[in-house]
C-alpha cells in the first residue's frame, strides 16, 4: 500500500529529529507553526521551533529516536488531523508512549506543511483541568 | 474571562445537538466537513453529515446529552485543534467520556467552522492496529 504523503512527511521528519537534520525538519512546519515543547508552554513560528527542537535534542543528549507506531490520518479539504501512538525513546531516559495528535495543512505550492505539533494529546486538558 | 470564538461555537452546537436544532448544527460543520460517525465509519461533507446526526439522535431515544467537561485549543493562523474531554449521555444509556478531537477552520467570510470532528479521539488508531 502507498503511504499516505503526511505519513511519508512525518517519516522524514521523525529522521530528521534523530539525525538532527534541522534544515530539513524546518522546511516541514509551516510559518507559523505551534509546537507543544511541554503542556503549557508553546513555541511559535519556525524560528522558536527550531530554537526548542535544539535545546531538547541536548535534552536527551543527542541521542532521540523518535517512531511513529501506528497512526490514523483524517482530511479534509487542506486540512488533516493526524492521530499517532508516538515512542520517544533516547539513551538516557525510558521509552515513552504518546499520544500524540498534529494538524497539517496542504500550501498552495509547497505541499503539505505540520502547522500544529502536539506530541501529548490530551495530556494537555488534564494539565489545564486539574 | 471572555470564552474562545471556538469554545463558544461549540457550546452552540452542544445545545442545538441536544435540542435537535438541524439548522443551527449544520451552519457550523463546513461544507467538506468529516464527522467519524463510528471508528472506521466517516461522513462526509455537511448532508452525510446531517443524516448522521439524525441518526444518532434516534439511536440515543431523542435524549442526547452532550456537555464538554474542559477543554485545550492551540492555533495557528486560520487552523485551530481542540482537544476535549466530551461526555455523551442520554436516558437509555450510561455516561461516557471520551477524549474527542475537532479541528476548526477560520473561513474567510463566515467565521469559525468545524472541518473534521472526531469524538473518538485516538480510539481510531487503535482500531486500525488491532
Amino acid at each position: 500500500m502507498t503511504k499516505h504523503p503526511i505519513e511519508a512527511l512525518i517519516d522524514t521528519a521523525d529522521t530528521a529529529i534523530n539525525e538532527e537534520d534541522w534544515d530539513t525538519l524546518r522546511a516541514i512546519y509551516a510559518e507559523d507553526a505551534v509546537l507543544v515543547v511541554q503542556p503549557g508552554r508553546n513555541a511559535v513560528g519556525r524560528d522558536q521551533i527550531m530554537t526548542a527542537c535544539r535545546a531538547i535534542a541536548d535534552y536527551f543528549g543527542h541521542s532521540l529516536d523518535v517512531q511513529q507506531k501506528g497512526m490514523t490520518i483524517l482530511e479534509s479539504g487542506d486540512t488533516a488531523l493526524v492521530l499517532a501512538n508516538t515512542r520517544v525513546a533516547s539513551d538516557n531516559t525510558e521509552a515513552e508512549d504518546r499520544k500524540a495528535t498534529y494538524v497539517f495543512k496542504k500550501h498552495p505550492t509547497e505541499g503539505w506543511q505540520c502547522v500544529i505539533d502536539n506530541s501529548y494529546g490530551h495530556d494537555l486538558v488534564a494539565a489545564e483541568t486539574r
